[in-house]
């Protein structure tokens, strides 16, 4: 059994690589959204032309974003999506809503003191993690069957 | 021609009364969450029995609201998502993502301050509204075709 | 808000009385399978002509019974499958993973002595019931809001 | 021809090996569950945390088993669900009810006795087979287009 | 419960009357293709214009009459194709075809003597049924749950 | 039979007029765009904020449009496009696409001199007329089966 | 670009061989149902057991072949089905059916005699071929975008 | 990440080439309709007979044509319509209106002067381009997540 992963959120820590490189051996292919913050912010007026209005430089980018982050979640077999300790988060949310809408398996990945406020996110998801290192544990027992010893 | 609108977000404050109000004679059938804030978080627990860890009470009543909400979601034919001031609003994000995974035309209700934070939800809405009267205005127009004199 | 729900399962009680009679002020509306256990053994047979194998015999009234099942499952807003005391009841499992598959909200109403077998029943539902009346009181709530007193 | 093979239901016997080995030839991509009993019964709490409450500690794992199994049933051609002689065996007979909301070529494998009892899931199926090998043969059928001399 | 069923097929005799008035307590929404030969050979050319081309004649009167068709299949619960004594009747079993495809609950009603040349179509049907009487009798099981006397 | 009709597409003649009127006496549920052009176009800016760009001016315009316009196809069984003797047009063929993709019935109506270049989208529909007369005769044999005497 | 091209209906003569040898250097995946007649007429039986009536012999085997023609249809991007001189072939009329409700592109082979019994399913093709070559050249065309010369 | 793109619209300048040989490194499987516009317009008559009537010699090569270019569309990640300064280009929006109705990534190709006449086009868009230049950069963009230096 193959699986792919998107690995959505929280972009400011290591928390993909550590996932990937537990993971290396399981055949996985993985995807995830460009994590490069300023490119991000900034794709769509680098390439399409500036604006002056900040809504429309923001929307320019988001929209470019769009292509590779919806078919990353609609290609998907497992959707992970991290929560992490700053910031609003909304676009990490709301990838969760878009996965769980088309019936991916979601994981989240967050840490217990978000617990009351992402409770409807986690009640749509089929894991809660605490550590990357779970993610890895989890993609390990579903790819071959075996327990962390 | 009749519309089905779901009003999620913030539950805090009487915007929901405001549009409901001011499109009153439009004919539209508005539903949305619970918006008793102490029963939607302990419902699942008052009626299934008590639970000593807070993770799954929170779990019995995020389930149990999820039967109102993704039917309201899925049955509308226009998603309003109210962003307020305070709070987390992750739910409210998530259903963003569920409306725009269904192809629902998504209204996003929120201040100014938020533009950045949101710019990936924005950038899936056909409307971003800054108050509740705009989001009558809206439906007025949709509906019957006429604009604020 | 409306619901349209679905009472799938055990057969030899007055469970779907309890909840409908519960319910009655609900607006809600009810459909089920054919509950007369000897009409529905029998019903391929006596329209369609014997058969002299038990098998076919079986085939053509489980066919003929899926026009009104799947038909149930299919429209319903809410599936609530309950598992009794007695026999196999695979097709109450069955129709519990139609549903899940189909995106349905789902409320399964079981003994505990059955949580361990219904394990991945159970894993797929919004609400597990005990109790008619709890079921009642999920409906109640997810409709107005109101939580038992 | 390529075909992608899900294997649902009873992990007490050999009948997965049986069916692999005699269709080795085929070039079908076989899955199925994880089939290590208490592995599949322990997943949950072996990698995310003891629970105190069964209940829990079963939707843990439950949940964690739906990774792997949903994506198995979503992505077969043809879902072959085994029933034996014991248990209660309500995890296929809810994957069979997903097998047939989605479409899936459903192949039930089960002894005479549970004619009755599983007629509805039956009435669902393409083919009702006693033994491993006779699946083989309806493989080795609808792939080569050859009958077993 | 309500039902909407699409008779289609073989418009020769009056099953549909048959159907519609033993059925005419049920509250069934009836539908039917266009069932006057020569209005439904010619209406493409009536209205939009002669053809030289006997092909495209018959191509106008098919796609005319395909708005009314796939409409009354694609809103059916239930699509009862009835074979006749003569003609191809390719038509009828394009509509089962459709049905089939579309999941819904087909009925095919026919005279043995085409059992074995409909066999493929059969094991596509809910149930085989060999009067208009029949197909009445199991309607009103579906809906009301009585056999008859 | 009820059927739904979309007439989108050319807005400065009274085509749609002559349909609902034509076809009054049949029931049909119609629906349109907003066709006060001036509204149209401004409607976005004229509810939600000035624009300095017209690029965004009409950006903010359509999405707001496309809350009814998508609604209004995707709910329909049948869509007429009708197109023009001048301007681009582009948003009709766009409309006839998406009816298109859905599946719908798709009417269009236009002069002989467009046959050419309208030949892609033709080809996706059951009729092409010339006159809001033959589109009414052709609704009036869907729903009754009647021919223009 | 891939095609993957199913060839439905009449199995008496060498059309597919003609379209496969003919099409040998498209790179074309074919797929087809089982054409040995006697097989097809008896695979179920032959695997899963006698039948005393002829009704379920043909069910039997006509449920196990499905396994396999679902499967091509709904897997193809070019369904082919050929319409020969002899027998009632229903089954291609209702393969055209499912392969048109599945917006598979419909090619339909037959010859001119049956032009006015096959106009519905016609009406749903994109192309009504006379010959193997010409559904040949069809083919090359869609891939290479070369006419015959 | 592999992506596959589209190439719909114009057919008489260069700009798909420009494209391609830009985006040679990424790895991208570009499909486009058949770019030959005499093969194009002739392909059905071509191969499968002439027309004394125009409007069927076009019928028949549009719906040949619609073999490619429909496959080539929803198996598409991301759609680029360019349209060009002459001509209705009605193929290339209804082409946009698929992609759009199929929830397709949309890139809109086009010089300014034909902003307002493609608002509702552009409304559906992810991004705007101008250039072939900025097609391959947006597609650079989305794969390697690097910005033009």
């Amino acid at each position: 059994m193959t699986l792919k992963v998107y690995l959505s959120g929280e972009i400011h820590t290591d928390w993909r690589d550590q996932i990937m490189n537990g993971a290396a051996s399981l055949g996985i292919e993985f995807d995830a959204p460009v994590t490069d913050h300023a490119a991000s912010d900034d794709c769509g007026v680098a390439i399409l032309g500036a604006e002056d209005d900040k809504f429309w430089h923001d929307r320019k980018g988001a929209q470019m974003n769009a292509i590779r982050t919806r078919r990353g979640i609609e290609t998907a077999d497992v959707v992970v999506v991290r929560f992490g300790d700053k910031y609003k988060q909304w676009n990490a949310a709301f990838d969760a809503g878009m996965a769980a809408a088309l019936g991916k398996s979601l994981i989240i990945l967050q840490p217990e003191e978000h617990d009351h406020a992402l409770k409807e996110v986690d009640a749509a998801a089929l894991a809660v993690a605490r550590t990357p290192q779970q993610v890895v544990q989890i993609l390990t027992y579903v790819i071959n069957g075996t327990l962390p010893s």
